[in-house]
């Protein structure tokens, strides 16, 4: 039975701590503040429930069993096969958490980062265990959106980053490999790109927000909940991706020249989006509409699980 | 009970006619190869017959009933409500066949065309009616995917556009209102964005089309699946999405600073692409990769009814 030391016990700590433990590893959880842990460990025992309720968890008490809390960061690391860090997006904090972990965690011991901004480099290359530190990127919450982003610093050796993508795949995660240090990585770059072009659209009033939102979510997100944007453009021409690119490629090309324009997210605009929202969904209602969001996250987890891609990886 | 005719009996007629005969309208089909008009049929009983295997439908003879042949545009002009156009993506053909739509087609009916990528100014100016016609531009195939985007020309009248609407709402379409012409409407430009994203990415190999593929459909496209870009963002800040702007909209601009540039889709890249595609799914197997796809869609409709947003719109 292998243990995973989670240091700091945020939303995104406490969402890595179900990941693993509900494919049995053992879960030492870890922060700074200590005294929040006990109140961490209970919100991660909530949404084992929640998970068990729709089908997607055996047994809970099995699970919540194996997350202990650990007293100290050398208490948390001794004995630990994998370490994921979630502390503060801030550089010094990210320094002096690596120092730590490094100089503590088991000499076998992985140590990855959750940082959605921050490349491995930055606070890693004067380390003695540099070779073993990286970015494992997910999304929030991981146990519902299995895509984990790793990327290695220049100097993090490829078994690092092996073994990580081994972890990851055995927890029922789908880790992606992003080969070089790049700012937002993939999905936040992927993610900005149809934002800058949904903003565009809004600030020059071609559709409303609520009309960007259903082209997404009745249209173009329906495939690309099971099919990636290649694999969706690969059957949509007879002859596969290059003869879609030669079919289309004209049209993209001259949509793209019309969309080099960085359209700043002002007030005025962002005042306008805010607006929109607000009179789709009053404030009051965001935390009720957060947890629609997540029951439909798990329906659908469940219904990819019942429809799952033999033929592909999902 | 109401007549659509349908013009131009390819794929996207034939889905056009699926998803009127199956709320009960009259369907007219022509097109000017009228020996093919049969066949057209044949198939859109068969994937009425799809529809009803998958509980999507109740009674395929009484679709099926309900389409027929037209032996003249006249014919399948007379007494249709509603007109929808699908001929090929030129424009001398678009002016043609709109002259004749407007010349046949019954005063009140509405006249719309499935083009993705011709505005509906460029061949409806000289028009009598001009005013009833616009762009009615689905997604393929359009019984699976709801969406539908609506885009006057500047003289098409108000009155046109909300009958449209209201026609695509009670066929259980989620029309969309594109409110002033622009090339790709919204969803091939926001597709395009996306596509050009992981183009670049490619390009500067960061990640291959495989974890670019699956950053989509194991972590991006599952909320999309159910939510647009900007309800995403809005939930995933305490404060809404103008909070979510004002924390994460420096990191969007810094990425945003490095998409401007329009990566050509050379016969290199597009050469990598293809090799990548074919690596991960032969030749032969792209059309029983298709038949996966529409299976995948309409378990996605299956689950997306039984789900369904009481708050929203999906």
């Amino acid at each position: 039975m292998r243990t995973v030391a989670i240091i700091g016990a945020g939303l995104i700590g406490q969402g890595w701590a179900i990941v693993f433990a509900r494919r049995g590893w053992n879960v030492r959880l870890y922060d700074v503040q200590t005294q929040g842990l006990g109140g961490a460990r209970e919100l991660i025992v909530q949404q084992l429930a929640e998970l068990q309720r729709y089908g997607l968890l055996e047994d809970v008490q099995a699970a919540a069993d194996r997350v202990s809390i650990a007293e100290s960061l050398q208490a948390a690391l001794a004995g630990a096969d994998y370490v994921q860090e979630n502390s503060p997006e801030r550089l010094e904090i990210k320094r002096a958490v690596f120092a730590e972990l490094d100089q503590y965690a088991e000499p076998h011991a992985v140590i990855g980062s959750s940082t959605s901004s921050l490349p491995a480099s930055e606070y890693t290359e004067s380390l003695p265990g540099r070779h073993r530190c990286l970015v494992v990127h997910p999304v929030n919450p991981p146990y519902l959106i299995p895509l984990v982003e790793l990327c290695g610093a220049p100097w993090t050796s490829p078994q690092t980053i092996e073994t990580a993508r081994q972890i990851m795949q055995e927890l029922g995660q789908k880790p992606i490999t992003v080969r070089h240090e790049i700012e937002g990585f993939v999905l936040n770059r992927l993610q900005g790109a149809l934002l800058h072009e949904a903003f565009r659209l809004a600030a020059a009033g071609v559709a409303s927000a609520e009309d960007i939102d259903t082209t997404i979510k009745d249209g173009l997100g329906l495939r690309w909940s099971f099919m990636g944007p290649f694999e969706t453009i690969d059957l949509n021409a007879p002859g596969g991706l290059a003869d879609y690119c030669a079919r289309y490629g004209g049209l993209y090309q001259s949509i793209g020249a019309t969309q080099s324009q960085l359209v700043p997210w002002d007030e005025a605009l962002v005042g306008s989006l805010e607006q929109q929202r607000r009179e789709q969904l009053p404030a009051s209602q965001l935390q009720e509409r957060r947890f629609w969001r997540d029951d439909q996250l798990m329906k659908l987890m469940r219904h990819k699980n019942q429809t799952g891609d033999k033929h592909g990886q999902s």
